[in-house]
C-alpha cells in the first residue's frame, strides 16, 4: 500500500474526529502512542509491537491530514534514495 | 511509494548505522524527531514541517528495520479500511 493510500484511508476513517480534536490534541495522542511503542519494545510480544507500530504510523498520517501535509511527498522529497546529508547510499555521514 | 518500499530504502541507506545504534538508541532518536515535529507545528513554516514529518516516518521505518517488523503489513493488519475498534468506516466510536 502506498503511503498516500494509507493516509487517505486514515482520512476516510478519522478526519471528522481528528479535525475536531485539533493539531495539538492529535499530536499529543501521537506522542502517547510512541510511548506505548517504547513499552512494547521492552517486551517480547511481537504481535503487540506490530500493533503499536501500526498505531504510530496511523496517528502520524492523521496528524498529516489535519495539517494539510502529503506524507508520501514529504518523505520522498527528503529521502529520495540517498542520504539527505551526505548524498550517499548507503549513508557515509561521519558522526 | 509503498510503505514497504520506503522501509526498504531506509534499510539500504541506514541499516548499518541503525543496527550499531541499537533499538533503544534508535527509539530515543525517533522520540527526539517527534519533538522536533511538535516544535515545527507551532510555527508557520510548511516546508520545515514537511521535513519533520519525513524524519519521523524515516526513523519509524528504521526502527522497524532493526526490530524485524514489516511496517506496511503491521499497518494493513490493524487498519484494513475500517476502524479496528468499532469496525465502521468512518469510525463511529463513542468516546
Amino acid at each position: 500500500m502506498h503511503i498516500k493510500e494509507f493516509q487517505e484511508m486514515m482520512r476516510r476513517l478519522y478526519f471528522h474526529r481528528d479535525s475536531e480534536r485539533g493539531v495539538k490534541g492529535t499530536y499529543d495522542w501521537l506522542v502517547e502512542e510512541l510511548g506505548e511503542l517504547g513499552e512494547a519494545l521492552e517486551g517480547n510480544d511481537k504481535e503487540a509491537t506490530e500493533k503499536e507500530f501500526a498505531d504510530v504510523i496511523a496517528w502520524l498520517a492523521s496528524l498529516a491530514n489535519i495539517t494539510g501535509i502529503d506524507l508520501e511527498r514529504a518523505a520522498i522529497n527528503k529521502y529520495s534514495g540517498k542520504c539527505p546529508k551526505c548524498h550517499q547510499s548507503p549513508c557515509q555521514c561521519k558522526f
